[in-house]
């Protein structure tokens, strides 16, 4: 798995619980992060970047647990690498369109996820008549890695972003950014009692046993699974981080190195 | 002139005031923005490759209007380019130490500028009696590139993040992050009037005016001067958020590519 930073924890997290015996690999690019506000095709660089790194850890499987990375590299990936490649996207959308009983749904992610029209139109093609409402909520990355995931500047925050979202009147409100689930509490409270929240971790994960179970990949393994976590830029960071995405400790195995660094 | 993305366009700005006849080329590495969060060595690693383009552009000085760039990667470019490297740091320095009265000095920045401590260091290096307190507003960068620079979330932000420097009693704050002059009022409403705030932006202008004069570097071009900005991705938001830190609109000339790309 990999993610730009920790915000793919929660994913990873999600995977633990459906996923117990598989052991995993998880990349955080925290030297480029975030992925939100850059381009597409610098999006795509950085995945396959990243890819290529987990190829080399012999991994059977490989989730893109970063909202930005699917909507701009998922599709690419899963031509160029012979391994299944599991967006967050997909899983989130059916997830959201599951969960709806109006058809009128919510998206909120980062900048370049919402501008990119991803979750709409992955919304679309499950459900053609879905009306899809996007807002973009760059403060709460920096909220939820803050850890002000509660409280009145939180609160007026999502207030200001969600407003928009409730006069529509949508039942359903996908968060489309790996963030997001710490402020999810706090979501819930703004959005109101008639808005069910959807967010992407459990339905990657779900999306992620069913592929492993279709290409017969299932772990087998008697001996306890290994966890183990990379980053590109400041462990101690992420490591004061991740327990607050992750729900446990996560150690740094090393630092990766994923663009070429000869011209230094 | 280089920074990790818009909010060294607040330095330029002062440049374009003070020296109005020297032409200038600005690079922003918005393909990883922000430097803040990155590690010294990364941080150095990015600075090196934006001082390489800007030398290979035959400019005569290079300003690091980047607080966290100007931490890690001013004195290792002085040592390593031919040209004047002119940092926001210790003009900002010297100018808080101007400011005060009491020796009370607040300083806030993102939160590598602060960890570093470079700010703390230069001021004693100037008055070794001075006192310093300093404080990571992350937030900051968020709701001035978000445009949310006054209004009750702004306003609660700037409490939460000022409240301890205020009771330390200081009589001078030092906005160590390009993106705070964007703040600066709602800023100096929430420090209150007993605090003088200081910027970096027109103390490192004078510094560049200062280092030309006594390299006789000055412009003594009759044409009107040429203004060229670069980015390292999305020229779009570049441009779209330029003009609230330069104060005029910023054409973007081209993409510059800075890391090495041959692995793609």
């Amino acid at each position: 798995m990999f993610d730009s930073g920790v915000g793919g924890l929660t994913v990873l997290r999600a995977i633990h619980e459906r996923l117990p015996s598989e052991s995993t690999v998880y990349l955080g690019d925290t030297a480029r992060v975030p992925y939100g506000p850059k381009s597409p095709e610098t999006v795509l660089r950085y995945a396959r970047e990243a890819s290529r790194f987990l190829v080399a850890q012999d991994v059977k499987a490989i989730v893109v647990a970063c909202n930005t990375a699917t909507a701009h590299a998922r599709r690419v990936l899963s031509e160029e690498i012979d391994v299944p490649v599991i967006g967050v996207v997909d899983p989130g959308a059916q997830a959201a369109v599951a969960a709806t009983k109006t058809g009128m749904i919510g998206v909120i992610g980062t900048r370049g996820t919402i501008e990119s029209g991803t979750y709409e139109r992955a919304i679309l093609r499950v459900r053609r008549d879905a009306e899809v409402f996007s807002v973009a909520c760059p403060l709460f990355v920096s909220l939820a890695e803050e850890g002000w995931v509660d409280g009145p500047i939180a609160q007026l925050t999502a207030q200001e972003y969600l407003t928009p979202l409730i006069e529509k009147e949508i039942d359903t409100l996908l968060l489309g950014c790996t963030h997001y689930p710490l402020l999810a509490p706090l979501i819930g409270r703004v959005a109101g009692l008639g808005v069910t929240l959807v967010d992407s971790a459990s339905a990657t994960a779900a999306e992620t046993g069913s592929q492993l179970d279709r290409a017969g990949l299932n772990s087998t393994a008697t001996s306890p699974p290994e966890r183990r976590y990379f980053v590109t830029d400041d462990e101690a960071r992420f490591t004061e981080l991740a327990e607050g995405f992750l729900g446990a400790p996560a150690r740094v195995v090393d630092r990766a190195v994923l663009d070429d660094e000869s011209s230094d």
